[in-house]
């Protein structure tokens, strides 16, 4: 059978259906579907995709019985409608509409009213006993076949209807109308003001305008008309505009455009025609009712135009109750058939409806969630497809405060060169550091804390800020990460801002913020701008918990939320946290007083540790009393400041176990490299040293000493505690202690000790001891022969090395905790201090296909995570195996974790809900 | 068969044999193959290692039947010898000895003269006929076994030697002979200045010593003294220095000691005995001649206190020629039997030669070149057997000047904190900047450049200094490898140094050097001297070629350099290399004035990548223009520069081809971060904004935006490249126009371009793209329709994400390179810059057994390099695959090497021979 390239719409016969949007375009398939469901649209026929990739492949030439498949099926539109396409008395007019798989507003869009010529107008004239109408129509499709699809210039076209517009301004005796501006000259004579003589000249000045551009004169013959429109449609598939919206949309893998031929039906035919847009609910709420607007004798361009205002489709209940409950009827079919919400274009003529168009309705996150929810009500639609209808990015906006969108168009910019770092929108006064955004904050002012990046002596001005701006560092970076933490938005390395902390002011060109400047950030997108902008609060209504619990019900791979203090506990728990994944103990050491007595320990340790050194190898016996005594006073500093710090940790533990409510709680022990709590700046080196009483060189000594080229890759992870271990038993013995007083009878506490950087089973071997040691101490003090309560001790596997050797490490660890970031930092050899620099281009050029940190990179770093799997369990089947990295949020990076049939992923509070809908749709995408 | 624990030598019956060290001990089993031989050695038993083991693995209780074997065996020789151990007029009397498998100075050492008591001594008197010797031995013997076998502190028995001399002064009337200070107390009394009467009331005051401190007796039964000798051996074992010396050499794996009873031949008998040590030829130079020394009535103790200096052997030639023929006949039958040279010790009674021990001898590194060359001559020994002969160490000893060693160990220490970053020794003036070191070295100064750390700004500096000594950084820092690139003398990372470079001074506590101060390197050692210690040029003499034509005749292995300079290439080639492994094109930007051309390059180059973003994404025409124009002067600036670098970089590889003389040439492109080539210090920016008649602040701006928190992961390598092509265009050019200007009829070329720090295939497939695009430049430009060279197209494996994607790039490379150092840094997340602070910890802990940047982590970097391998011969089975790490040169890494089947590897020049000699030995190591 030779291949088929016209499918023929109308209520008697429908070729296709929406299942074949690859052939016809999603607007061809749907016209179709709706012809065969009885819904009233005009007749049609549909060009396939098919014969666009042809077209291209054959060097711009048709397939072979191409003509004659249109000729038919021309002749079959004409009998089914009893008019042709060349019957100057009686005209068959047709639309012409480009339409591929995927709505594309690089193409060619729509010509109106093909098939009207010299002749058949004024048999339109007469058929319809309305001139105006026929001649506007016809100088309208002049103007569009010229403009768009023949290429003249549009304002040639322009130019002429405003000559003829300032003619009759002068008639009408209005001054100066030679020289009106253009809106004064509309706004004297509207296009309605135009009469059949001015019309007739303006199809004649067009006429003129059209052979001046294309050397021949405008085609008459309908039937050319509507080839070279066709022509024009295939052609605009690989015009500039469409090739970069494919490119800029990563739009792959269709075949081309079809054409779409359709009767005209007329919503300017007169006051009881018209034109609208319907939406089968509503798609900001989702409120179940049909939503919409029109206007009464337009044609659909003129309601996309603008111009003038449409009404809402409720107003038609009043005005028109029969052609009202005619669309209520479509609403329903429409919905009873294709089990969604959609959206439809409709024009009446007269007391007929017809129907355009129908397509899947876009709509708001709110609207998404509600309408998903309410169609497995009414048995429209199972759980898992209404949990597939919902996206990542929906939740992300339903958990935090949005601008309006409206009031964010018209706002003026700052920068947008920022990274979307955090999500949601903030408001507030510009402050350039720490401490001025605790101070704002304490006299109740919203700040937004602007750095160049952040450092972990932020944190509390971070946590006061209501949003955070860095003009450097990447999705990664420290901001980024603590920002997603607290649930606040954050734009990231926003290079092209000069930040200026001492000034107090950040610059962008000319654009000069200063401190207490209002600004606003939208995290979702990385934009900063220089005003107030309204801004809409979360909903997390009753759909969205119902939505949230059929996830859970479905989903196989645990969600574990990244937390280091109650309050983030309780908040992700709230959101559906079974556990914590990740609880970083450092970020504890920067509350309240406590860093001081953790910076007292940082600047002894170094010492202590030369000194313990030196006394190893020492093998003269007095040597070593002389070292013992240079030892005694920095060690005593050194445990008595690990001394104080004890109960604070205790505490913060105990408070963490409480908001957990029982649930697993796995905790980090000491991770960044020491320098990093100390200040870098003098000013900041001075204050310290004042503090602590000691001279500003011995701190300045010890920063220096701690310095590192790669910190990184440096002093820091388990390394801190095999070359500190009371650094380690300090902390085991606040989380056993702090265990030890919230459990109970109704108090269950589920510690996991997660040793950091191992990447050796060594350095994992020698940790574990000194912790089983610790444990064994504390129980000895409190006279307990058994602990209430299991310990496990794992390790992160962050190190490409430990991955690598991960059976090695499986023989001594009771779980693994992929620390993704780091597996990536190192693994892709990029920091994420500095990848900013190149990584955007490295998206752009397609190296990676996402931000690796983002998303996890699977053809490389998901290898090594793979593998890691496979030895870990190859060596104890049962090992617990999850991850904590910044994926553990990711959809893609989710189901990967699903496939490789890991635990559980961790991810910020506010990431928790979209790890639950990931992890639900991967159990069905996997299989 | 119960279990045999005592071993007899004699003559006549010897049950053990050499090949029996782990049961006997190194002293044992060649004591029993010396007498299995006929050579003369007194008979004797040997307790084995295993009653030691035993002995700890019962609570220090002996092996039931132990007993009776030792009085089995102790009647043995009574037998064979004809004297009793208890017979006071004929004593039988022994020394017992330690000796495990391998010799350990932290154990009890020997007892001479057991058996001796208050009847036997007369007996040995009469006997003897020489009363005094009876006593001598006597005293002797209580000295020795109290201390060394009782624990009786040495000075108690010295103070008793000392107040007898002082009483025999008095009586020979030197005046104030009780305040005499020891040296002239012993100038005035020599111990051989006492007579019998003396000697007879030191042997009443040394039991009385001893009975103080051991609170019974002196015991006079030789069985009991016997007994307890053998306990002290046994407990030496394990005293805390013998546990020291094991730990800190790595010996692991013996079962204990043996103890080796032996009967006594005397040296010290009268003028007509002696003693003495002899080598079968010459340990230090590798003569075919023995060697040795003697003293005259002494007993081996003598020779080795050295209070008396003995005479060369070769005077006995003249003094004793039948006891000289006697060594000479010793010494063939030595050799003949264990096919090499030895050491061995003899004790001469009267005309009676005995032999007490023989071992393998030690040897400077170049007479272990010239015995293994020569025995091979002369048949004792294979090719393969001698190559097994020589070490890695003793290879890299020749090739570099060294100290001498007696003049070293005067020297005054200033620094031992150091690592041996790269071998030999250098003396010269200390120095404390690169400038500096250029001027002294202009002004015919030796200089030791003395820095914190260096970087590639400090490269001339380095060149012009005889060595190289940095505060901090490791064995593969930038020094380090620089340092070993150019076979010069480097101690890195002395971490007790404090540099101040701004001061031109260091210190170490309260030693400070100046500038001008001359210092010494031990670069093998990392030791720093105050001192000007001599030292000895490296010799490269026949037999070492003879040896590394064997290597190379055996070896499967390539071996290739790491050079990137024609005068380095030379040196690697005349060392062996077949081809350079990595050409670093980035150290050749610091030659001559092209520094200030690649700056000025530098300095715009961020801008012009800026502006060009900011095109791309730019819509609007009339901004496109603007940032058109603005983009002209930075862009033509970087292009200027570009071409200013491109004739001088062509030069640098005509030079480098012409020197590899047809080898291949793998080319890395630029590598490092474009900020290592700008200044850091205030000064340096000013000087250099003043070269370039700029304003400093831009400098500082440009330098400021090029900062990285961690460079090692940031924008450098092929980064580099896709950020700036036209700096790949560069060289490339550079590349082809050079290897174009030295291919021809005689000449041929093999350039191979690789591409550094690839992760992703599309960053290789982006690169590779523009290379062969340039080259067709060059061929279009020249007129060639084909080049007349090859030229292969690869990349580095280094980052971790390459290696497990590496079949992939595999589809695209010609080649790969393992870059074992960065691949260390990356995999197991250490900075090598950094991780000084905590490896040696590492190491000590042994978390990894040596350091993983030294040697290959064959269990974690190893599993990388093997899955790369084996990935990338999967896509493409005849890929060629080199390592260009610092491992190149390392024995085990070779090693390693060779058993997964790589083409080769490559390693500094001075590390060429030592990765031949690995290769060959790899390749019987692996079957």
């Amino acid at each position: 059978m030779a291949k088929k390239y016209v499918y023929f719409f109308s209520k008697e016969k429908a070729d296709g259906n929406k299942s074949m949007k690859q052939l016809l375009g999603g607007k061809g398939a749907n016209l179709a579907e709706m012809s065969s469901i009885g819904l009233p649209v005009p007749p049609g026929f549909t060009i396939t995709t098919e014969v666009c990739r042809d077209y291209y492949e054959n060097n711009r030439n048709y397939p072979k019985g191409l003509q004659s498949e249109i000729d038919k099926n021309l002749e079959l539109l004409e009998k089914n409608l009893g008019k042709k396409l060349n019957d100057s008395n009686n005209p068959l007019l047709v639309s012409v509409r480009s339409g591929a798989a995927v709505s594309m507003p690089g193409m060619m869009d729509t010509i109106l009213n093909l098939g009207l010529n010299d002749k058949s107008v004024e048999g339109l004239a007469k058929l319809t006993d309305n001139p105006r109408f026929a001649w506007d129509s016809y100088r309208r499709f002049i103007q569009m076949f010229g403009d768009v699809a023949m290429g003249v210039p549009h304002h040639a076209f322009e130019h002429q209807l405003e000559e003829v517009k300032r003619k009759v301004a002068k008639k009408k005796g209005i001054k100066k109308a030679n020289s009106l501006v253009q809106e004064a000259l509309n706004k004297a004579v509207p296009d309605v003001a135009l009469n059949v003589d001015n019309l007739k000249e303006l199809v004649d000045r067009y006429k003129k305008v059209y052979k001046k551009h294309k050397n021949s004169s405008f085609p008459q013959a309908p039937k050319q008309q509507l080839m070279k429109a066709i022509d024009a449609v295939f052609g605009s598939w690989n015009n500039k505009r469409a090739i970069a919206y494919r490119e800029i949309n990563g739009i792959k893998g269709l075949l081309g455009t079809a054409v779409n031929v359709q009767a005209m039906v007329f919503g300017n035919m007169g006051e009881d025609s018209g034109t609208g847009v319907g939406f089968t609910r509503n798609p900001s709420t989702g409120e179940d009712k049909l939503y919409g607007e029109y206007l009464m004798n337009a044609q659909g361009e003129d309601v996309v135009a603008g111009i003038r205002t449409p009404h809402p489709i409720d107003d038609m209940k009043k005005k028109d109750k029969a052609m009202y409950n005619k669309l209520i009827a479509v609403r329903k079919k429409l919905e009873n058939h294709y089990k969604d919400m959609q959206d439809f274009e409709f024009t009446m003529e007269g007391s007929n409806l017809f129907m355009l168009q129908t397509r899947t309705g876009k709509r708001t996150a709110q609207a998404a969630v509600k309408i998903a929810v309410d169609m497995v009500k009414s048995k429209f639609i199972s759980q898992k497809e209404a949990l597939s209808r919902v996206t990542a990015e929906q939740l992300d906006q339903l958990l935090h405060p949005m601008f309006d969108e409206k009031e964010e168009k018209k706002a003026k910019l700052f920068s947008k060169s920022g990274l979307p770092a955090s999500p949601g929108a903030a408001v507030g006064k510009a402050v350039f550091n720490a401490e001025d955004a605790q101070k704002q904050k304490g006299a109740g002012e919203d700040v937004i804390l602007c750095r160049v990046e952040t450092s972990p002596e932020d944190i509390k001005g971070m946590h006061a800020a209501k949003g955070i701006l860095t003009a450097r560092g990447g999705m990664t970076s420290h901001a980024a990460v603590v920002a997603r933490g607290m649930g606040k938005c954050c734009v990231a390395g926003a290079g092209d801002i000069t930040m200026e902390e001492s000034k107090k002011q950040m610059k962008v060109g000319s654009k000069v913020v200063k401190e207490g400047d209002f600004i606003s950030l939208n995290g979702t997108k990385g934009v900063v701008y220089l005003d107030k902008i309204k801004t809409i609060p979360p909903k997390m209504g009753g759909p969205f918990g119902v939505l949230m619990g059929w996830a859970s019900k479905m989903k196989k791979l645990g969600v574990r939320t990244n937390a280091d203090t109650p309050k983030d506990t309780k908040v992700a728990v709230e959101l559906g946290a079974e556990g914590i994944g990740l609880c970083r103990t450092e970020h504890m050491f920067f509350e309240g007083e406590r860093i001081i007595s953790f910076r007292k320990m940082i600047l002894v340790a170094p010492e202590v540790k030369s000194l313990r050194d030196s006394l190893e190898v020492e093998n003269d016996e007095k040597e070593k009393e002389k070292i013992k005594k240079q030892l005694k006073e920095p060690l005593d500093q050194y445990l008595k400041a690990l001394r104080e710090l004890l109960p604070l940790q205790r505490k913060d533990f105990e408070g963490i176990f409480k908001a957990l409510g029982g649930r697993p709680c796995t905790i980090r022990l000491l991770d960044p490299p020491l320098h990093e709590f100390l200040p870098h700046d003098a000013a900041g080196q001075k204050s310290l040293a004042k503090a602590l009483d000691i001279k500003t060189a011995q701190v300045k000594r010890t920063v220096e000493s701690l310095h590192e080229m790669n910190p990184m890759l440096g002093h820091r992870g388990c390394r801190l505690g095999i070359s500190y271990p009371e650094i380690t038993q300090m902390q085991i013995r606040a989380i056993i202690e702090a265990a030890l007083k919230v459990s109970g009878k109704k108090n269950k506490v589920k510690p996991e000790v997660m040793v950091p950087l191992v990447g050796n089973v060594e350095e994992f071997r020698l940790q574990k001891k000194i912790i089983i040691e610790t444990i064994e101490e504390v129980k000895k003090k409190k006279k307990i022969k058994k602990l209430p309560f299991t310990v496990k001790i794992g390790t992160m596997i962050e190190v490409p090395r430990a991955a690598v050797t991960a059976d090695k490490i499986a023989q001594e660890a009771d779980f693994f905790s992929f620390g993704t970031n780091d597996l990536t930092q190192m693994g892709c050899g990029f920091s994420r201090d500095d990848a900013g620099k190149f990584l955007g281009d490295y998206v752009n050029l397609g190296i990676y296909e996402k931000d690796p940190f983002q998303s996890l990179d699977l053809e490389g770093i998901g290898v090594l995570v793979e593998t890691a799997t496979k030895l870990g369990r190859e060596e104890k089947s049962k090992i617990k195996i999850g991850i904590c990295g910044e994926h553990g949020g990711d959809p893609d990076s989710v189901k990967f974790c699903h496939l490789i049939g890991l635990n559980y992923v961790s991810c910020s509070p506010f990431r928790v809900p979209i790890a639950r809908l990931a992890a639900a749709k991967a159990t069905w995408q996997s299989s």
